[in-house]
């Protein structure tokens, strides 16, 4: 709870402007609460089509909270000054490969045919779990949340399908139950889980080992619980592979104006 | 899905008009769907509010929909023409002890000292599941809910109290998730489910021996899911030894006018 009690006055404006003027550099976990903060995909205007019917298609690990036009690097609806471009702490720019660049910004990278995607995150999620007082145990070991590559499949689009990547928390069991009503209340943090129980089930062969994020930590008797994970929709562009793609460095997402309560899913 | 489809016009007026005649004396599953029964606990005076108490405090369990005045067998709020008497197609009258006699009506039973209890069941939040399309193994097998009695204690009052006793639906994991979310929406039909998994944890040693009820139906990779059960209060009672108490027999619910979608807790 320690982040949500020391920034609970920063807006989401402030931080944006902190962010754009690289004076804030690091992630955005527990800054400005209450908003929904996102993970950012840029795409050409020949795979934006694509990837919004796949983010329509998959709205558990892909729901939208915003799109961009073309050219236009503002999303009005989720702040007034917003700007792709710099209001990012740190992004990847893939060009046509694996392999890609960290930028504090997109000045030598922005193109007149970019689009940009807004996909929710599980940070509001993760809030109101500690507003409920149920533990959460990669945030009080200090730890980034571990995420598999799951044999469930995605709905395809286009070039754009893949696997589910799934984050993993772990809970007692009574907790697991809260967890499961809160989360579902919050569709655009990726809703309800997609699994609890056994990891083999979902085709996780070593739950100890991660393909993201760090090493799981489960007291016992816990259950561990599976929600959609916004890695999935970069895992889906990576093997898409367009001539350019930009998405933000994990952990460093865009903060919106959007409440994280009673926000409607949707562009 | 059957009873259901069969008699999706019976009101609830209609159905305990025909259980006062005698012309329906069989379980009251899947009648009158749509609205709430309740199970039923008619205590003299002198133990009327600890149970009371006893309620208001285990919620879970013991999900207040109705309470009657003393010696008032009516209970308007649930049904202008609801007579606790005669509505109920069999009671069991215990006597100060553990053996109890099996009458049609409380004709001879009734005093001017008797309060009416009407608690939650379960049936609204299978309706539920049905119409989402969640399998219900026991109801698919034509077979009784399996229930066990925990090692979870009830909050106690006066003399009630003891364990509290668990109804166990098996689902796969994904339906699972969709069922927690069901019956949290559902308070009055017991709520969230007060447990998931590990059976021992709760103090369940064999989970094919239930307490209640019939053998559990358990598909492969099935995660059993446990809810606070009805039987919590008849058990309370029965080691509360009241000088006199009347309980339903089991699935002879009190059939209420009460829409099980949208009611609210209390009486």
């Amino acid at each position: 709870m320690q982040p949500i009690a020391r920034v609970v006055d920063e807006s989401p404006a402030d931080l944006r402007r902190a962010i754009r003027a690289g004076s804030v550099r690091g992630p955005t976990t527990g800054r400005a609460p209450g908003y929904l903060q996102g993970n950012l995909a840029i795409l050409p205007r020949t795979h934006a089509q694509d990837f919004l019917a796949f983010c329509v298609a998959n709205p558990k690990p892909c729901p939208l909270i915003g799109v961009s036009e073309p050219g236009d690097p503002r999303v009005p609806s989720l702040g007034a000054d917003l700007d792709l471009r710099t209001d990012v702490g740190a992004y990847r720019v893939f060009r046509g490969g694996p392999t890609y660049e960290r930028v504090a910004d997109l000045a030598g990278v922005w193109r007149d045919d970019l689009v940009g995607f807004v996909i929710g995150c599980s940070f509001s999620f993760e809030e109101s779990l500690q507003r409920a007082r149920i533990p959460v145990r990669h945030i009080a070991a200090g730890r980034n949340v571990p995420m598999y590559v799951t044999n469930l499949e995605t709905r395809r689009a286009g070039p754009f399908g893949g696997p589910m990547v799934v984050s993993m928390r772990a809970f007692s069991p009574a907790d697991a139950i809260r967890a499961i009503v809160l989360s579902e209340r919050q569709p655009l943090a990726h809703g309800a889980p997609v699994h609890i129980g056994d990891p083999a089930q979902i085709g996780i062969p070593d739950l100890a080992n991660p393909d993201f994020g760090d090493a799981p930590v489960l007291e016992p008797g816990d259950v561990p619980v599976f929600w959609a994970c916004g890695v999935t929709p970069q895992v889906a562009i990576r093997e898409a592979r367009p001539d350019l793609a930009v998405t933000h460095e994990p952990g460093h997402m865009l903060v919106t104006d959007k409440p994280a309560e009673g926000a409607s899913i949707g562009p």
